[in-house]
């Protein structure tokens, strides 16, 4: 009895552009629930099951994630929520606020956000591609923007679970995540923005990476793409060792003229820096929905320029180019 | 550039009960529109485009398959559509009237029909499979019956061109024809009627087919099996030589005691010959829509209880059965 | 750590005609390791390697199977060989005579080469396949013969076993015997004589089958096809139930002449029935190494001419035939 | 019709520790033969054949690749050898001494073999595998120092025919060349040490190169790699663009401070620089045999210390480490 999670979705690209997807993937997420499912997911899955189906009187994405007001519910019921949702911890990308739950997740996503919005084309109508979208926060402002169709990829099944929980209440089949990693998609060249955050540096080849995300775009699409990166000029490269900032499998950090002749030279066009900054322990800390540690963990504590192993503190850099 | 040509079917099943057909019939037809597809396809293809848009005042499926009358179109309009589906000759399987014009096939297909319709389950709201369905005659008539869902699967692509023709007319999503064979069937365990009817006696392997059969049969489904049998016991069964009425590529004729008694062994139960019908020349025989030999031709001239070669003229049965 | 059970086959065809079978045997062979090894392989293993090292005084292998004498060893070695061989139980074909120890098998499969001999080529310097091999007695015959190299397919494990210890004490690397079924030979082309005994009854699909055999055969080679037949005219075919004789997965039990005919729509050449017998009960008996039931608890006790199921008892033909 | 280049090979690695290669290998290469045989492959495959057939007085290998000398032979077949072998330019690696025929190739490869010698263990006894061999110059010198077993693969096949008109003349099946990248490299575990010359450059992913290079090493095998590196901190690493000294397809030149650490990181032990070294016009210019662009008009005429891009003119280390 296989599960029906994708059904939707796959009736859904049948009907667009993205309709040449179906070569491989209900194969591939067929393949998935057979031999990849987490051991705790059907419980996880009767968690979402006992939320309370509710009808919320507003749903804000454009500005933040806000699904209706405390008011739409009772106590008990925001009880129910609040409780069923800290199941899912640890929560890192967000913040959401359902019917008065503040869901305080360990990243203050929207600061990204805010911070490359204005450099970014208008998502009006566009379908739009997330790799790496952790609990899919991005999905929905990218979808408050006014994409036609938004699609976000990650591998961690709790981040899907995060999302799916916020499925339940928004009902929305044009914001859809599936569970695989940028290494199973085909060469989809359909979407008109592709956005990679934070996953650059966790790709053994980042060449591979960027030719990867430069085939999912169609023609005249946008690459927004954000990484780690260091100072230095176009021959600076950072790969650290076993761990930076205590994270395990990091692999290259350049700096922002590196990567940028390295997108050059992959056929990217208009290539530019808009934005770049230093995490502030504003947007990245432990709350009570991720209680394990964070960025202050990771920083060298007399010197908060350092890593705790040493290496530049976490500078991060947002890249737009087109094809 | 893929064609579009399965993405609606994608979008149904995807809704419907045959949603796990997904994991491997885009891949297929996609194999299949980039190596197989034939050398006439796009020619046809215009054909099909030329057809002119009408508007029939009616759509028969029940007691023929008649579309409209010749009042909803113009004499040239008619002329049109008459010359347009001669580019599809042969027309082996029919009747069929569109507005007017008389597609009077080499088989009468609806004498076949008449034959087993008393005999089989109501296919009222049945999803419903027929195996080597020619140019679809019968997929009309079982929505006609008021089947559900039908899909019927011909490898010849001529076949589908004519069926493809007819849906221009009657527009009806819920009858489908898609270009494979009965050996790229995965296991779909999905439908409450399958009809495989003249294809066993083309196969090398009639238990494996008898299997296979099976196999797309929801739990309690109906199989509606049609094929060429000679008189004897049990024990009894014609393999010819290279040629059976002349064709090609016939193998296994068993008696229909043999017949009955193979389906028992494969699980079949309450197997019952519910008809057996010596092919007559009203039945079988040459038209202006199908200009080659036809059953008159096949049998010995001064013998007509003989093929040509010497066999047994053809006697065919209906076989009802369940799972 | 694969075994390396099969380099030195790996060695010898790298070096002779059937160096195309590299292409895919060492990969089903390392999957078969990998995946369907019997549960008790590695004690079967130990079993044979606890075999005493003999320096057989002859190797008879022309006019039955007879290794060294008795007293080319000590009366503790033989007691040793009798032990350790009786974990080997069930010994169907045979009979083997290792120093002194006589394997008395459930067959005299002596019988049978005596009667098909004289009816097939001389196998002096040929290439010589038996699929269907058992414990491979008639490949040691076949090496009797002349044959230059002898492959036997069986996929049961404990016959490859029983093929092993007479292996060891024969060491002929030009006989050898792979734990594969027939479905899983590509088309060798190869071999100058094709042995298929007692294997097409068990086959769902005799046609491809038979077509399988002939796509082994090198031009000009021969088939000797050995099967049960019933009595009766070219259109007389045996299916039985779920049981014959008390096998299972028994299918088509042709008669003489639709077997030939079938071969001969096949493009065999010069199809000869060489031999019909009906199998005697000195030809198939219960012994002291095969103690469950042999074929007198298969057929009627009131009437030996039928099997306890009522169909005909078991009535074997020897074919011989060339493409 | 198969040819049979392999069979020879796939004879010695059943019998030697490279069996389990036999799983994949001859697929692989059977494909080749299939789908990618140059166009030319027959035509450079009769020059092979006509090569004379010479018993050389003297076999060289250790400190030169010599060949017998011009007394072995007539003027004439001399003449003939010379001749013949001019079909295979670009002779790129050497140089050879083939009965006093020298052919002077583009690169004194015994340069670079007489930089690493004394850095290296000892090759006495050891399987040793070259990847991106070219012609397979240094193949016949690893064999010279005493090498049990040398694999060089190299998919360009005029390399492949160059090798093969040596081993016409040396006749040493210990040494082969297969047409095959380091890509299709399954997980070999088996090499004592592993070179890898003038190819890190050439990869777009070094990291999944150096795990693949890991990969073919036997438990405390030696790794030989030389490649182009830069000046610089262990952060520097070059990616130049289009071209690099008129290469197309070069990727990463990393410092080598950087290069032995992102190895340290990959697990290497002991990893150290023997040797870096400018290339001089000496080493690689052209000649008779290499008539085409080489060192010199890659170089700025104004500053040798450049590529004619402006970049770092070459400069190679050789880098030995162990697993």
């Amino acid at each position: 009895m296989p599960m029906k999670l994708f059904n939707k979705f796959y009736q859904q690209i049948a009907g667009n552009r993205l309709a040449h997807w179906l070569t491989c993937l209900p194969e591939q997420l067929s393949a998935w629930q057979k031999n990849d499912l987490h051991g705790e997911f059907y419980k996880w899955q009767k968690t979402i099951d006992a939320l309370p189906n509710t009808k919320p009187s507003s749903i804000e994405l454009k500005d933040s994630v806000t699904i209706g007001s405390a008011e739409d519910i009772s106590e008990g019921e925001q009880k129910r929520i609040s409780n069923l949702l800290m199941n899912f911890k640890p929560w890192r990308k967000g913040p959401y606020h359902i019917h008065g739950v503040h869901i305080d997740t360990e990243w203050r996503s929207d600061f990204k956000w805010d911070r490359l919005k204005p450099h970014i084309s208008d998502l009006k109508n566009r379908y739009v591609l997330d790799i790496g979208c952790g609990s899919g926060y991005h999905l929905w402002r990218m979808r408050g923007e006014g994409a036609k169709f938004v699609v976000g990829v990650d591998p961690t099944q709790l981040f899907m679970m995060q999302f799916r929980a916020l499925q339940h209440f928004i009902k929305d089949d044009n914001v859809n995540l599936l569970p695989i990693g940028v290494e199973h998609l085909p060469q989809l060249k359909s979407f008109d923005t592709v956005f990679a955050m934070g996953v650059l540096y966790h790709r053994k080849s980042p060449i591979d990476f960027l030719q990867q995300l430069k085939a999912q775009l169609a023609p005249g699409g946008e690459l927004v793409l954000e990484t780690l990166v260091i100072e230095g000029d176009k021959h600076t490269v950072l790969v650290p060792g076993d761990r930076y900032a205590k994270m395990r499998n990091v692999w290259f950090l350049p700096s922002c003229d590196a990567l940028v002749f390295w997108m050059q030279r992959l056929g990217f066009k208009n290539v530019r820096v808009v934005n770049t900054d230093q995490t502030a322990f504003e947007e990245q800390r432990q709350t009570p929905w991720m209680e394990t540690e964070s960025l202050e963990d990771f920083l060298d504590p007399n010197d908060p320029t350092k890593t705790i192993e040493g290496h530049p503190a976490p500078l991060r850099a947002i890249i737009v180019a087109n094809i």
